[in-house]
């Protein structure tokens, strides 16, 4: 359900559909307040136990923590105006840590999570810098990675949260090899078979064989190299120009970019997924998913954060919850048949 | 009508119509070529002073330099598979020196460039590294730069054409300045009154207050605060996290961004304007246009080369030289009403 107090509750309400057999691990009180607020046909059925779930379409099975009451919530304010607060932090740890648990033990296929605060798991004692680190932490794996996609752009990065200087230093032999595999991995999970995978250059155009910046040459290509000779498709050969490699992946001519910094990837990816509108003053549509890569379990999430200053107003959009939902849908298939 | 032996004359015979009055320099033997291979409707009219043009629709009124003649270009080879050639330099190279001199002498009110090849002028002796400095010499022009464009989306860029360490060294106040000058003059130059301009981060999330990348402190935020105080308009008065501008300036945010490197703005541009398509393993459509600012004449130009390996089998898409077109007259426009 994601923090309380952000958009979680109302984008759960208006995502859950008819394609899977979805169980939410929530609270009641902000259900039924997302309900009101999105005006919502559908009715809630709270459960103690997965099994428990009927899974029939126009009732949300809740698995009900009953962490948060209904007096917890602003009644008058539309938006909640809540923020970050310790009782919201702690009730979307302990939606994550339930969802984890309940995957690692078989009761549910993959898990899919709303937006949590940073601060507010903190504010609560949980000293995690997102999901991510959770997930990581209760399912004791050490290597993990992300995936972003927006339709069939998918995305795995050689760095992210790092200066761009020093994502020019990251941009190393070992490195990319270890993000073309995962990247590899990533399309299997998706039931993606030879994925053709692209690898960017750092450069523009490429470094022009040297001429401005010999990345390309010293690093990259070496790591190109050595994935197809071990079998890994990568049709170009060689580091593909940054300019021009998400236009053709958009085309379908790979299944997966691997992009040398953050911004070389989600400035593609946000382009497509974040349509702003101007008469609004604010996002029209906000698409694109986040997948961890490496875990024991399936995980996706949604692409954005809390939105705190408008949540509760019922005005948030549930295209990225809806991908992240499908995503999810489309890895435990893929599963399935790989077992 | 740019290099006869790339993709110019059949681009040319598909995008003239009717919204302005164009005259085409360039050469009878391969606009008739052209006017065959695109089983074009249109006719042509020799003239030798654009005071003879009839700008009737149907006709292209063409200033027939007489360079190529029948027997230069292949008949049978669908493409023409001709390549760089001094011939085919030396006609690209005259044609541009001469609708500069139209301009500069007030026989014309914007010029359009088709591709010619670096290698071309070369081979034939006139050292440019490409149009731009063509016009730079001929117009006798120090200072110039480059917008490009695609529908509202309008990018500067601070750097282009070196590596992306070299484009971080290259974040400097003075240079960001000139650059948001510059940007806000190509507004007004296209008719649009008190420009909104976004300027970029160069890392990602801008750095997030210093804590990775302090350019956004040192040289950026500066900028700013200097165009902000001669009054231009920056809406959100700083640096702008480089993964959201081009979807708010796609959204009608601003009317041009400031671009910190080469990729950051090309990419967007290019994901937005290249379609590429599995099916034909090529690209479907190329849209988006290359204006040269700081010119005491108007010039835009098509955002892709001479494409000699598709030339002369008529498959070449003419959206860019349509859009470069579209600039050229609301460039028109706009001096016509300024003067």
């Amino acid at each position: 359900m994601g923090d309380p107090f952000g958009n979680g509750p109302e984008l759960t309400v208006k995502a859950l559909y008819e394609e899977c057999r979805p169980v939410v691990v929530g609270d009641l009180a902000s259900m039924e307040r997302a309900l009101a607020i999105c005006n919502s046909p559908l009715s809630i059925r709270t459960i103690t136990d997965v099994g428990e779930a009927r899974f029939e379409y126009g009732t949300i099975d809740l698995l009900d923590l009953g962490l948060i009451h209904e007096s917890d919530i602003p009644v008058r304010s539309k938006p909640y105006h809540v923020g970050p607060t310790t009782l919201g932090g702690e009730a979307a740890f302990r939606y994550v840590t339930t969802v984890i648990e309940l995957a690692l033990s078989g009761n549910i296929d993959a898990t899919v999570t709303n937006a949590l605060s940073k601060e507010a798991i903190n504010m609560a004692d949980h000293h995690y810098s997102g999901h991510t680190e959770i997930y990581a932490e209760y399912t004791n794996t050490e290597k993990y990675s992300m995936m972003l996609a927006w339709e069939n752009l998918r995305v795995v990065h050689v760095s992210t949260h790092c200066s761009l200087r020093e994502a020019c230093d990251r941009v190393k032999k070992e490195r990319i090899l270890d993000v073309i595999h995962i990247a590899h991995e990533a399309c299997l999970a998706l039931g993606i078979q030879n994925p053709k995978i692209g690898v960017a250059g750092l450069n523009p155009h490429s470094g022009e064989n040297g001429l401005f910046g010999r990345e390309e040459i010293e690093e990259i290509q070496p790591a190109i190299d050595q994935a197809l000779a071990e079998g890994i498709t990568i049709p170009d050969k060689s580091p593909t120009p940054p300019d021009t490699i998400f236009s053709k992946a958009l085309g379908g001519w790979y299944d997966v970019v691997v992009a040398m910094y953050h911004d070389q990837g989600h400035i593609p990816l946000k382009v497509k997924g974040f349509v702003y509108s101007q008469e609004l003053g604010s996002w029209e549509a906000v698409k694109g998913v986040n997948i961890t890569l490496g875990l024991p379990i399936i995980r996706t999430s949604v692409d954005h954060g809390t939105g705190y200053d408008r949540a509760g107003d019922g005005s948030a959009l549930e295209l990225s919850l809806l991908n992240a939902i499908e995503y999810a849908i489309q890895m435990a298939l893929a599963k399935e048949q790989q077992q």
